[in-house]
């Protein structure tokens, strides 16, 4: 039996403070297998702080099997999409805590150049993998469960919930941003859509059209319209759909940011204010939003969060194969700016 | 001797365009090694291509040593900077040509864990690096080249040049910016200076102070101040200050867009119009530079073709370890909006 120390709560972190360094560095130091990523002399600083503190790991990490690669695969959709930085970044702060590396590979929306990063990451043997780029039926991600792979999804699930994922309540998202367009005094209310194979799409369409009926608002099918994909071109090519209707919308709900400043451009080609002519709302609050020509009223997705919480989901898988499938719903908020206002007239 | 076939100019492109895949699927398709990464229906289809077409992969590629990974490691400082994606996307588009898939690191600017990122890459058997992370006076590159793996930076070089690297003229860049500003009729010109420990900032400082002599303006030691950051924060902080001189600037040259970005912040905490009573400029043409409020004139960089070039940069090395060391300048251009006007009075 283990000699138990008596008022033993000395954690990681303090190993990481009293050794200046991160705590992914105490992890990767004190672990024989991934010590020599860590400079010597570092090393040698950690191990010290950790006896001079009586630190002990963690015992359910050291009951992990051996022979990790210490690396996460993680699969993201277009970097250049402001989205997903930021969940990446919370990604990698989670996953060095731990002393897990990951890897990260745009796949550019195209499933051919995703499955050559799966595949390739698998050749390089990482231990798991977090994707945000799982369409809503994928069967890339059944191969991966099916090699016995630890996956999470992260702004994505799969409709049927068949894997962990953490992404933020889209539905609540919408009943916020028709909420507070209806609150404004908006009936004429338009949606566009993001594709239907995301889920994503899929729920924030859902969300619409639910919290409108909940408004006794029956939904105009001619203020509803798909995009191709979420990005400013497709936002202006629908929203120029929408200002020919007759009568046009007075509040167009956009189920991205990009689209939402499509709106922007087709309004402005149209010698149209807004929000005095039509109030526009995105979905997520990407960097700069309040930045934009008017600031941008959106709907917050905590993006740096959704890192992190799929990073402690795949962390939990890696330490438990069987732990129960979890799926993560983070609250989303409105947060009110420029571009919406009261309906003229 | 190999037979010769006539009129024989079937490339790669060709094969790719009868068999419906990427340039990069044919390379990973037509070679033993790679070709497991291919779903096998497709690597048939352009197996079949290729033959139906009579191509021949270039000589030189099949010289090449084997035993490869096909993957490159690529560090970038911090991915929530709109700078690096697109030079990201250059990268990965140009490396999946030649069948090549890089693994992405965010190094989150710390030496630590950029040197984690470095080891856990090479752990996994890397070809090559390409990298961001660059600072003037970098351990880890020599540590890299001792190790005999090719390197290229990207948007940093060594001030004694001696790795490969593409970058942008920033003496050039910061002589356009001068340009201009002396042209609306400004005499007192700020600079809001990066990190001298960084190429970019140390060049642009120098591209600033040249060009401010070759206009017979003696800069004024007060109108030059040190960020420690790339960062909105340090941008607004800096410009407090040179807000509080006696007489105040009336253009402000910020060495990047999120410095720029900040001095909108001050100007407006000031009560300042930007560019009524300040002209700013920035640096990069980072996305959104448009959208914002003024819309930034800014100094733009060709930040996907910096990608494209060093991912050729790293493929010529990768063909051949003793091709000369090749430094890649690309010449960047003003595109003048709404943040610069001729000074008040």
């Amino acid at each position: 039996m283990a000699r138990v120390r008596s008022g033993n709560t000395v954690t990681l972190r303090d190993v990481a403070r009293l050794a200046n360094v991160h705590p992914g560095t105490v992890s990767r130091a004190l672990n024989a297998e991934t010590r020599a990523l860590v400079n010597p002399e570092t090393a040698q600083r950690v191990l010290q702080a950790a006896e001079q503190l009586g630190y002990r790991p963690n015992p359910i990490a050291r009951g992990l099997k051996t022979n990790r690669s210490y690396t996460i695969g993680v699969l993201i959709p277009d970097l250049t999409n402001p989205l997903f930085p930021p969940i990446a970044r919370g990604i990698e702060d989670r996953l060095d805590e731990d002393g897990y590396t990951p890897l990260i590979a745009s796949t550019d929306n195209d499933p051919e150049r995703e499955r050559v990063d799966f595949e390739t990451m698998r050749a390089r043997q990482v231990d798991g993998f977090i994707t945000a780029t799982a369409r809503a039926d994928h069967d890339l991600l059944d191969d991966i469960a099916a090699a016995g792979l630890p996956i999470v999804l992260v702004n994505r699930r799969l409709i049927d919930g068949g894997l962990p994922a953490v992404s933020v309540d889209d539905a609540e998202g919408m009943r916020i941003a028709v909420a507070h367009v209806v609150d404004l005094g908006h009936r004429r209310i338009a949606h566009i859509a993001g594709s239907q194979r995301l889920s994503t799409g899929h729920y924030r369409l859902h969300g619409f059209l639910e919290a409108m009926r909940e408004h006794r608002l029956e939904p105009d099918p001619d203020l509803v319209v798909f995009s191709d994909a979420f990005t400013e071109e497709e936002g202006a090519r629908l929203a120029r759909e929408l200002l020919d209707r007759d009568p046009r919308p007075t509040a167009i709900i956009a189920a991205n940011d990009l689209l939402a400043l499509g709106c922007f451009d087709a309004l402005r080609e149209r010698g149209l204010s807004c929000p005095g002519d039509v109030s526009v709302i995105g979905f997520n609050d990407m960097r700069f939003a309040d930045r934009f020509d008017p600031p941008l009223t959106t709907v917050r997705l905590p993006h740096y969060d959704m890192g992190v919480a799929a990073a402690t989901l795949l962390l939990e898988r890696l330490g438990d194969a069987d732990a129960p499938v979890r799926q993560i719903l983070l609250p989303p908020a409105l947060v009110v700016r420029g571009s919406t206002g009261r309906p003229a007239g």
